[in-house]
């Protein structure tokens, strides 16, 4: 049976203060305005002007020849690994990657891959971790084909992959003569926190996606960048996939409104974040994570509390926070401001105190 | 390679009549300020009331305990077979049906069926025809799991399936111990050509799914509707293709203003179709079989054309139609209306005649 | 459930006269002493020479770079398929090809492949039927990758595709850029039946692969031949079916064996099927297709019998005969005798008269 | 490209002391003498008593219903899995395990299963390593289905896991509705050394294989034991495999033989182990893991040498061992004596020396 996530507790207020995920983000009035006003067509068709608007800015942000839009994060990873890989090939990951923990075991379901998991601390692993799980090319062994890095590393605690970082890592792979994947479900978090350009953030990457529905706020959808080859490839899967849409503009105006608009802002987030860390940290037996990001991982069991009791404290006082690995994480975003930062520090003081 | 869809000539004008597909029908005004409207949440979370909405409506509309919105209607197919079939085991279907035909070999691919093609006029096919395809239950056969149905059939010319002949066909699957599915792409058009009520004509079907995309106009999206421990399972596999959205009900308010607004119209659609059918048939050496609803399948062998030719010169002349199996295929929707049917049984006649 | 195959009724005695399957043949004294004189190494790690031996004089004969032993002529087939295609591909083969027929939906199961049926008398097809079912490469259809003959068509008739044919239609394939296949289960009685040598019948097929245990005797395995590359990928698939052995060796060496002793004499199981037709057309009622290798094919509705009741009857003196598709099909072999024929044909007589 | 194993250097001799590995094992002339009586029938349609005599030996051995013969110890790990799991799900298995090590990507591939690797020293885990990764039931996680283990864990180091964390472990996965299997291509070593009988050793394990090509010495084949039901499903995948087998009995009845004469001898591989890890020992330089069963593990760094180049050295010798995971293991079995054993230490010392 397949339980569906966590709900509020009964009686719980509706929520004020989200730091549940940056999925959770509504589109803003201005965001929707430019959705009504997009240019349409048949986007399964190629007919869709504003789709192409957005799939040719990204490849020109991402310094890659082609773009792919598609409904989600997940399905850009699928597409991409349908791709990249055929049956009994390997994937090499983190351990704590995107791809193994949160898409339902979808990769061994539909592209038939392994995936080896790498260690390292904060989502993150070095290039000699990398050289030290190079499979010997035999027939037991399946192929190693892609390299796979999460920027920002979600599970690792929002961090940002050091720059030169990723270009050992991807180095190594090059050499093996596998590809190169990054899930950059919140990249631009990690470009606005590095000053790094995102076209220079990728360039070792021969595949790349944004998501658009997490701190950039728009409703629906991700882009998928590659070579035109390997964008040709991947819209046969997006087709096989279902992930082929109609009036698919509509909502990729939301994204391009993004682009525009909500890129800059996620430095105020980062901000937040830092707060609502100094903050925590005032609280007796809180264990905090200095943030690098918009994620802020803290861990209660010092101050005599576990997630979960925490979690319905916090529904009852309107604050949404969840729980990863047994910590806490509050997310930062475009629905929560500064004094709802203070404000949160302020409950989160008061539940545990209870 | 992968070739997208046929570009129109160079030096064509745009598009003024569109008879090339009801998916490429675009948002009313009304429409889209019934999007903006929409309270939305985290589609994915379970938390988006106007998705709930759309579910709820449309398992009451079919008569199903529950119902899952997705991207397409191919992933809608998907996650159908994903659900009601394990690998290895076989569909039965027609042998012009969109899930042999224009889903790219998906259903092979992802879950690793076979699918037996049954014979049939009008792309649909007798309990006889069923049962002369039931296979002995050893080894060397795959085990048959489900039946696969197409209301209205597409390439079979708009048809649609008597209700006795749905029943007919279910009959046998079910005393197989098959499951029965319905691909209702254009659901409602039968409905309303036949006068029959969804949920009756559904009712032999353990599944069925409604595309929005098509003559009812919505931008995005198709419900897919079943037992709750059906639409239980569907969910995890649509969240592993990626189907899952985070604020999905600005695209599911358009599916619920259609079905108030778009559904009894669609005999305005079966309507133009018979006036070009009438139309076209006054045109030497074109031979038209009768539509059903809104698509209308007609052959230029006889007028001393063929279909890439007819198609170049009405694209000149601003009119897009579509070929399919050396036919063409004439479709009518809400954005095409009597009087632009006059003009394109002219301007074919002229078409033809150059 | 999964039944097994049909059992003999109780009370039956032995069967004495096996027009069952040349798959039941008995290895002679003979081929058991050079199964024990056979030397032997580890056949998976590349050790056992008499493999080696066996693998080189395939394909020296069947003018291949190379070849690959497998414990069945199912995986031959298998393996086949996983090298020449991806999962989403799509194979042209006869509608009633072993592939699609008798091995249980397992390409759809383990490549994900579909498989496009084609049409034609005795389980051959032309050309033009290729042409005809050549799809646009387009994102909707599946790529086709693979075109796939069986030489003779079992549920064909033993049919023996003319070498001409053979050369046309992978002609066309080969111009598509197809790669193609010969499921040849039966090549031998083809070969010697048209009195072409095998690598001249064999030579437009990319791949193809002949099965020790139907007329050549042998207890277990089937070499498929190809080229150094697709033998090397063929060699990955092998191991992670399962299908790499230990001392493989002693098998290997029946089937040396059946290369050197039991290829010329198919032509006596030909002459015995002839017999048998012969026989059997003077039997009132009886329907018989002129056999062109060792498959004799025979109706008899018209003596108002069915196959199971004809078969019980039969079993019942000791003679053991399979149906197929409404039709006795009785199968000449190594353990079949022209005196067996003859009595045989009384038997059934006399079954019929019951 | 897929490399063969590691060939001998030029110029080297025959082997004369084969350490390599327990599958090179030569079928003795006693077993061949009882594969040539065999008696035959066809194994596929369920007709060879010598496999239905195997299958029923090896099931009540086992305290299981039922059995089934494959020709392979990794194919019965492909059905065993692809019988107790679907696409999507997950297995639970130590992380040095053959089927995430030497089956190269099989289960990915075939079945569309996740492997999650566990820790624990010797190849074998913990109920608190389980418990440890049992994953939350959400949408977002792979459904947990089986538990794997090896018996002896071979990378492990030949380790034998003690009877009661066997039960131990399998208890945790069937409170969670998990089902187990058990892989155990040595598991006569195991109940040798443990003095524990097949029966028990296996009694919380719902699926269990032995391996005859290994210490058993026989030439081909394993076997599969589990209830009724699962070897009826599982011999819908051997056929889909290819795995079914024709005259199989004369293979059987090698397993057969192994089982009256080569199980309590192995004994005598576990002191001639014991014996080389002694000999081993008394080299300076060398370190050396006591062995449990016939696998000794010993490390040459000390004696200032790497495992390719002592490989190289004993090779020109005409001693053979292999190499893993940066370790020499040397391998008893049924072609290894004490004198060769006394030999071989010798030899190695001499080879470290150079």
């Amino acid at each position: 049976m397949v339980h569906a996530p966590a709900r509020p507790p009964a009686g719980a207020p509706p929520v004020r203060i989200n730091l549940y995920s940056d999925t959770q983000t509504r589109p803003t009035a201005a965001m929707k305005e430019a959705m009504m006003r997009a240019e349409v067509g048949d986007e399964q068709h190629g007919d869709d002007p504003t789709v192409h608007a957005l799939c040719d800015r990204m490849a020109a942000l991402m310094g890659k020849e082609a773009a792919i839009y598609l409904p989600s994060g997940t399905m850009c990873n699928v597409v991409a690994i349908l791709t990249h890989c055929g049956k009994g090939d390997e994937v090499v990951a983190h351990e704590t990657s995107h791809i193994l923990f949160s898409e339902g075991g979808a990769h061994a379901a539909f592209t038939g891959v392994q995936i080896m998991p790498l260690k390292g601390a904060g989502g993150m692993f070095t290039a000699d971790e990398v050289r030290a799980n190079i499979r010997p090319k035999t027939r037991y062994n399946p192929p190693q084909r892609l390299l796979e890095v999460e920027q920002t590393a979600n599970i690792g605690g929002g961090k940002v992959w050091p720059l030169k970082q990723l270009n050992d890592v991807a180095a190594v792979a090059h050499e093996q003569g596998w590809s190169t994947h990054m899930d950059g479900a919140r990249l631009m978090n990690a470009c606005v926190a590095a000053g790094v350009a995102p076209k220079d953030m990728v360039a070792s990457y021969d595949s790349v996606w944004l998501d658009f529905t997490k701190g950039l706020g728009a409703p629906l959808g991700a882009v998928l960048c590659g070579s035109s080859e390997f964008i040709g490839q991947a819209w046969r899967w997006k087709q096989r996939l279902g992930g082929s849409m109609r009036q698919g503009g509509i909502c990729a105006a939301a994204c391009l409104y993004a682009l525009d608009h909500h890129v800059d802002r996620l430095a105020e987030d980062h901000a937040n974040a830092k707060a609502l860390a100094r903050g925590l940290r005032q609280i007796p037996g809180v264990a905090v994570e200095e943030p690098e990001t918009n994620l802020v991982f803290f861990d209660v069991k010092g101050a005599g509390c576990d997630v979960p009791t925490l979690q319905k404290r916090l529904a009852m006082k309107g604050v949404s926070v969840s729980g990863l690995g047994g910590r806490v994480r509050a997310c930062t975003h475009l629905d929560v401001t500064a004094p709802m930062i203070e404000e949160a520090v302020a409950l989160i003081r008061e539940a545990l105190a209870a």
